[in-house]
């Protein structure tokens, strides 16, 4: 027996464990690394794809499988150009940008001006800073482009680089990523790498909606890559040029969107619970500013050892995609409800509003392994032998662990690697699995902590007498004795998906 | 009883009947089409995802859990410029490409000779066809564009829109998409949009060897999204700009690489016949001109209603990736084999030789529902009752179907949409199903056919009485009778993924 004296993961890890963690076990490598990276974008290694395949898998079934009254779709990463002037990206999705001209670096100019109130804050000024951030955001709602350049210049504020004021004019950036698409000489095949993958389920609203016969409200809901050219990219995977969303839009009847927003609200903070993410590191963020087509928005936040950060978006998007792009492809966005009103009047037509519930793949993916991460004080031995030390743990849910169960013989003889092999291949159509045979039995157990595994099954002599095996668990590290035959229903059991489902 | 006569379904059905099923039953819509689409670019609608998750997973677990040397990863599909570089795509992918000057069109100068070649082969010349298909070849190996544009001018090859033989130069145009990333200002920030997935996969070969701990020969998986400008797309998604590839990487030691290419070229034809894909629809097919990277390359072939095309190859690509990516990263990409040859000696660092398997994602959807895809006529009824219909049904194989079972009450009162209700919440948690209680059950049944689900469970008054219900088979139109109880097994025991590993 042995007590584990857990730390609080929060207060005593550091990101950069977790990053080095992340690549030194496989779950996220650099992406290009060879060729010394390329900034802001990173690649899933082989234990990384399978917790985010199971972080997916678990999303789309909960909304698709579990909602009748939400379908998927899988649209292409390139649409339409009108899809994006429609949108409202084409013309406002963009960042001020100012360069200097001696370093021949580009800054975001309003990233310069709140680095600056956070100078007058942090020396003692909060008038002085709040002043500042105030005159920024009355100058940048009006647009005036040259009043923001004359405040970096009045605030005497210098390129890091070059440490000179030499700035150019301020100019409005899109975040778009665009391409050409047919032939290089025709202009108008301009075409862009989606932004966000929402528009996708708007410009098929009616396709879906006809074809799957679905009535309102219902929704519909997509996983995909989406692709925005962050300046400023930082805090590992959090914030990529390249990021995976998994998006939800559902379409109400007119007048019934904040039923629906509080709903889904309360549904999708409980899904992030059921997987284990603690309420007290989850919480709800009112945005204060809400954007063009929003008549309600909040984020979930988890808090990251970098501080409460968003994971998900719920937006009350009102009837705005749709009726944009009604107007722009002249083609009615509409659905005919024939339920009554309390006059006894059928709804009719109209143009849907819509709730969005908008998940960060790759920030619940990092919220993920930064709750599972532990570094625990473990007691081992007794008497004379005890003796104290430090390990790590990935406490996955093991519905999301990569590797269900390892199985190892205790040595490499008297048969126990070929009984133990006969367990594996009885089981290896059900789970993904690791057979180990090489390194002392605590060594292997080890290794498995390090990559989240919950069961690790141990084929010693006894086994081959009574058909019974030990079976460690990852998180309490004790060891039970099972049949065999009791394996496969055992760890179906506690990596189902069901689990999750049933606290839905 | 009822009998099916079922006709061969290559003879008598076209394309556009798998098109506009596609895309009336949710499958396949083209994309932006209210923007009036966007050329070679589709997305999948609620059964069309289904199917092809159903596909990806399938592929992915018989790859990575079934083989215990395979591990999967997932790379952006941004990569370092660099490597497009080392894989001589930045230098040689493209196609030479010569304009119209009065139509302003574009096309590919190789196929205009192969199009015109074909009219000489039909008009009885075969002869005379060779030649001009031996003089393109000569002149495109040389690089010779200018004797390709003198050919197309002898040959009296005019723009089939203008009508005349106004020719450009041709000129070799490059099949990657690009784009800036970071900043429009600098020049050297040009990335593209891969090509093909593999070179995700060589660039992390150290990272996955030693973070997974691999000892060769192993395996790297990957399933994701590549891009090419195709200016010449057609056959609805088989060939598509946006695309998506299913790609392992087996890394294997030189001189073994030609037994690992057998090996793997039968276990690549041995899965897609486990899918459902008859043999005698299936062969291979052996390059005839091997790309500059490959001593060895097949395809797997499948009987399309447009004829017998690739939907896998399998390429014994020697080292020369991992060798380029070693002289431009001057980073070693060598693995330290301790196992010993045949004179006792070990075989040390080498530079490991690839066999690849490559399935394209959106042509083995589009087999499936092709090979799935019924007309026939039946019979009903008896006596002077009888009466011959046609139906459509999809026969996909259940494990892949988008949807498991229906759930029918057989009237909408009597309490039975309540006990039907109640079978619905006891199974959802394990499979995607449709409870439906409108319209006659005929057509209920006739709506499922049309999208393969493989069950329809139908509640009646007797299973009121004794909760047993009638399980109607999608092929056989059968009807049997269940316990409640056995449902989920019976469903689960057909749906599996396990009765196709099995058959592995």
């Amino acid at each position: 027996m042995s007590n584990a004296t857990q730390k609080p993961s929060l207060e005593n890890t550091q990101l950069k464990d977790i990053v080095a963690h992340a690549k030194e076990y496989g779950f996220v490598f650099p992406s290009s690394e060879i060729y010394d990276g390329l900034q802001a974008v990173y690649d899933y290694g082989p234990n990384g794809v399978e917790l985010k395949n199971n972080l997916k898998q678990l999303w789309w079934r909960a909304m698709t499988q579990l909602n009748q009254n939400v379908v998927g779709i899988d649209a292409a990463i390139f649409m339409h150009p009108l899809t994006w002037k429609a949108s409202g990206h084409v013309d406002g999705f963009s960042d001020p940008m100012i360069d200097n001209l001696d370093s021949k670096k580009r800054y975001r100019a309003d990233v310069l001006l709140e680095e600056k109130a956070a100078q007058y804050e942090n020396a003692g000024d909060k008038i002085r800073a709040d002043m500042l951030l105030a005159d920024m955001g009355r100058l940048l709602t009006a647009e005036d482009l040259t009043g923001v350049r004359q405040l970096i210049i009045d605030e005497k504020i210098t390129c890091p680089v070059s440490g000179t004021a030499n700035w150019t004019e301020v100019r409005q950036f899109n975040l778009m990523f665009s391409t050409q698409v047919g032939s290089v000489a025709d202009d108008s095949s301009l075409i862009y790498l989606r932004p966000e993958t929402a528009q996708g389920i708007f410009v098929n609203f009616l396709n879906v909606q006809k074809s799957a016969r679905m009535k309102i409200p219902f929704g519909i809901a997509q996983i995909g890559k989406a692709f925005r050219n962050e300046i400023v990219a930082r805090q590992f995977i959090f914030r990529m040029r390249e990021f995976e969303q998994m998006e939800m839009q559902f379409f109400v009847r007119p007048g019934t969107e904040m039923e629906w927003y509080q709903q889904w609200k309360e549904t999708r903070k409980r899904w992030h619970e059921a997987l284990g993410l603690p309420a007290e590191k989850l919480r709800f963020h009112d945005h204060d500013k809400l954007a063009h087509y929003a008549n309600a928005a909040v984020d979930i936040e988890f808090e990251f050892p970098f501080g409460f950060k968003e994971i998900e978006g719920i937006h009350s998007r009102t009837d705005f995609d749709l009726t944009q792009h009604q107007t722009l492809s002249r083609k009615k966005q509409q659905f005919f409800d024939n339920d009554l009103d309390e006059n006894g009047k059928a709804y009719g037509n109209y143009v849907p509003f819509v709730v969005e519930t908008s998940v960060g793949a790759d920030r619940l993916f990092l919220a993920t392994l930064c709750q599972a991460y532990t570094e625990e004080t473990i007691t081992e031995g007794e008497g004379e032998q005890q003796q104290t030390k430090t390990r790590t743990v990935l406490r996955l849910h093991p519905a999301l662990a990569p590797v269900k169960a390892a199985i190892f013989p205790l040595v490499r003889k008297d048969g126990l690697p070929e009984k133990a092999t006969e367990i594996f291949d009885e089981l290896r159509h059900d789970f993904r699995l690791v057979y180990e045979e090489r390194d002392a039995i605590g060594k292997r157990y080890t290794r498995q902590d390090l990559i989240g595994t919950p069961f690790c099954i141990a084929v010693d002599h006894q086994t081959l007498e009574d058909n019974t095996v030990t079976v460690r668990h990852r998180d309490s590290r004790e060891q039970t004795r099972m049949p065999i035959s009791e394996l496969r229903n055992y760890i179906s059991e506690a990596v189902s998906f069901k689990r999750i489902f049933e606290k839905l």
